[in-house]
């Protein structure tokens, strides 16, 4: 694919831009602490995460119309809580949980790669996550996207098809213009086939020291980094 | 309306936060220069806006399918020329007088204001501008967006209730914890309508010294500034 096409950069965000696991671990743990429960918190951030999938399965199934991750993310929450025997506490203290998929923080490498990289392209997110999730987290993390797409402006969870082209529509641009950025090698493949290019970043411990999928690169993406600022020098910003 | 509620500001760009008339003005001048012909710019950029409304109207009243607004500027842009018995230019110098838009020059108090909004409420624009056109032009200008909002995403022009609604979901929030800030009464009655809260900026030279309409508030709106400094000013920013 010819790189000197591409004019905008679209990210997956949660294990990409951000460390989900070590950020809702903290929150979880901050929420036992107040709560006078005993959690660990990287179990319930990976106890929840696992939840993600299967949920989103439903809408993609259409076994449920499209809804907001936000939504999603307290089903799966409202579970996991009875699960683990925990019920009776304030509705503030469950949506304020809820809500620390909005406080995630970003990689160390993140910011420095994005904001050198937002020079040349137009940068945007291309997450599952809702829309204001996404504007919430950007405020938060200072991740200087100059659009928000994904999920819920095509209402279709990646890897629909729908997703990545509803996101190069809103770009006035061709797929081949926009590249997906990821550290998924599945999300990766989707968007190729929808005529995006591909630029795979590595994090390769976003599930933790013991993570056994999505290592290393496993096709010929077009660009192949270990950190943002390892894509922006091999995109020359 | 409580303004404590307030945690957005979405705000009309045509007028509001940029100065279209002499930026396209300039662009028109430049445009004529390229290619040996006289024109006056100001009265180009008044006669491209005159057919702005009507444009949309088609949209609004279902004669035409919701097109972005590149695309009606662009038919406004040939009837313009043919009027003006331009033909024959290259498809490439037209194009890029109908991406004028998208470079459209900021009012001297939008960035600082909007720099000092920022840091209290979420800041998104409500515009009739496509997607890409807000995007190009928020970097061009430098203006800090948090979300672009408006008729791409709700398929929807300006005063159709659906484009604010529409905006005020993809907030995930209710209608009176959005502000909609705009230099034109119209907008503002039609925001309030559907709930929103309301904050007018003057621009009394948006289209000239002339200018008789939208010269000042003409309802009590929950706001009124003279600028987007004076607006953070009143919000206490």
């Amino acid at each position: 694919m010819a790189l000197d096409r591409v004019k905008a950069l679209v990210f997956d965000v949660f294990g990409t831009v951000v460390d989900w696991r070590g950020s809702i671990a903290r929150e979880a743990e901050a929420f036992a602490r107040r709560n006078g429960l005993k959690l660990d918190g990287e179990r319930f951030a990976l106890d929840w995460r696992a939840l993600y999938q299967p949920a989103m399965d439903k809408v993609r199934k259409g076994q449920l119309g499209f809804v907001k991750l936000d939504l999603l993310h307290r089903m799966n929450l409202d579970e996991l809580l009875a699960r683990h025997g925990i019920a009776g506490l304030p509705e503030a203290e469950i949506a304020h949980l809820n809500e620390a998929w909005h406080r995630l923080d970003p990689w160390p490498d993140a910011v420095p790669g994005l904001t050198r990289l937002r020079d040349r392209y137009i940068l945007g997110t291309m997450s599952n996550g809702n829309v204001r999730l996404m504007v919430d987290m950007a405020k938060h993390a200072g991740l200087p996207w100059d659009v928000i797409l994904g999920a819920e402006v095509a209402r279709a969870y990646k890897p629909d098809p729908t997703t990545y082209l509803t996101g190069v529509e809103y770009l006035s641009m061709q797929p081949a213009e926009v590249m997906l950025v990821a550290a998924h090698n599945g999300d990766l493949l989707a968007a190729r086939k929808c005529g995006l290019a591909t630029g795979f970043v590595g994090r390769p411990y976003e599930y933790g020291a013991a993570q056994t999928r999505d290592t290393k690169a496993e096709h010929d993406f077009d660009i192949v980094a270990d950190s943002f600022v390892d894509l922006a020098d091999k995109l020359g910003c």
